[in-house]
């Protein structure tokens, strides 16, 4: 009889979010389901990894369906790490992370920790997938997302995945049945005009909170994640971790020559 | 008479850091220099931004050949984006992240804060470059660079660079006359094999050190930054913030239909 698949799930939110409650139910059904996932909220925190301060992990007792359940001190990628090179019983089939509760479409891909844990699990050669919901709420409704996780996950599992490729999915916020189904698309060229949101502290000494408008430079195109989303699709973006900007070689040579 | 260029310098081993002073010196020669970089060390701290804290901010006084001096404390990307959006008198001219102590090659761009500092520099349409010396000492010596820093200074100044894109520039650890040049290249594959280093605090409980030994896949491609840097180049990659994999839109496509 074939192994059962492992699967690796993990989150930026915290391991008790609602988001991975969710997600790891759903894996539950196709195969050995280990989390490790952060102690605590580690949003926006990118592909960072603990170097400077040591990691601590215990195990934990969230997730009913989990075989094995650790929450860990450090960022999404180093769950990633300590799961694969220290917990799991062998490297995992299949890494997910997330449900995110909000967007990260486009840009946000980078600044993201969620999706870093997917990119770290495609470093680490499984099939990975990060899945948010373009909701922020803690009580964002993650039913709607099901019948699509399920149908990605069956996909990751069953096909030759490309390796060091994983898969940046992003669910508008509608009913199940307003979703029009999966739209595979390419990274929206946008940013975020910030802001610094300056305050005082109770000691007259100012400290600023991070604020920002989203802009989509494309609006129009209509192969893209942001369009995807605003036209009731769910958004799935393959994404690498090689950055070389492949068609620029050329005129670097040329200007450093 | 032209406007003297704006040129905003960052890093990630902190605002006093011998590699960022050597870095701040060169870049006045060049134009005018503001400095905004993190109050303490920030390594590893790849994309991450500061959401779910504040950010401080405080005039310091460690490069004597600054117009205006900040340190942050927030990660690298924190620094450019307050720099950006709240301190500079305008938009950057060029952004300058390093000179790291330790290296930024491969594998390597992704956790690093030099780097993602120099992209989202780009990100803000500026010309960008992060700066990375192959010795993690505190004692390094950076000057063998300073000529190819000064070369790739002037280059990105003086030509219309692509918008978007930044430079990933190592230095092997080598004299001035053993260094045999620039070499404009790719990003190898590679990856870490990590270890945790399992320890017992006073009481008893574990915690763990990340380390690890990098693996070069591709050791005799002779056209990757790898390859450059064994043999004795200082390596140029350029590099995007697209992460859509568009060879595997295709597959993806087809497996999710």
């Amino acid at each position: 009889m074939e192994q059962r698949p492992l699967i690796l799930v993990t989150n930026d939110d915290g391991i008790s979010a609602p988001g991975v409650l969710f997600l790891a139910q759903i894996a539950a059904g196709f195969g050995d389901v280990h989390v490790v996932a952060p102690d605590k909220p580690q949003s926006g925190m990118g592909h960072a990894i603990t170097i400077n301060s040591t990691i601590r992990l215990s195990k934990s007792n969230f997730h009913p369906g989990a075989v094995a359940e650790y929450n860990c001190s450090g960022t999404p990628v180093d769950c990633v790490k300590m799961a694969v090179n220290k917990l799991l019983p062998r490297k995992p089939d299949l890494v997910l992370s997330g449900i995110n509760h909000g967007s990260n479409s486009s840009i946000n891909v980078i600044y993201s920790g969620t999706m870093s844990a997917a990119i770290e699990g495609a470093l680490e050669s499984a099939a990975a997938v990060g899945f948010s919901l373009c909701d922020y709420g803690i009580d964002a409704d993650f039913e709607p997302t099901r019948a699509f996780v399920q149908q990605i996950i069956a996909a990751c599992l069953h096909s030759q995945m490309p390796k060091g490729v994983c898969l940046n999915v992003n669910f508008p916020k509608l009913k199940a049945d307003e979703m029009k189904g999966l739209m595979v698309c390419r990274q929206a060229k946008a940013n975020w005009v910030e802001e610094f949101d300056e305050r005082q502290d109770p000691y007259g000494r100012p400290y600023y909170w991070l604020t920002g408008k989203f802009v989509n430079f494309e609006p129009d195109s209509t192969d893209t994640d942001e369009w995807a989303l605003k036209n009731g699709y769910v958004s799935v973006v393959p994404i690498q971790h090689d950055l070389t900007a492949h068609a620029q070689l050329g005129f670097f040579k040329q200007i450093l020559s």
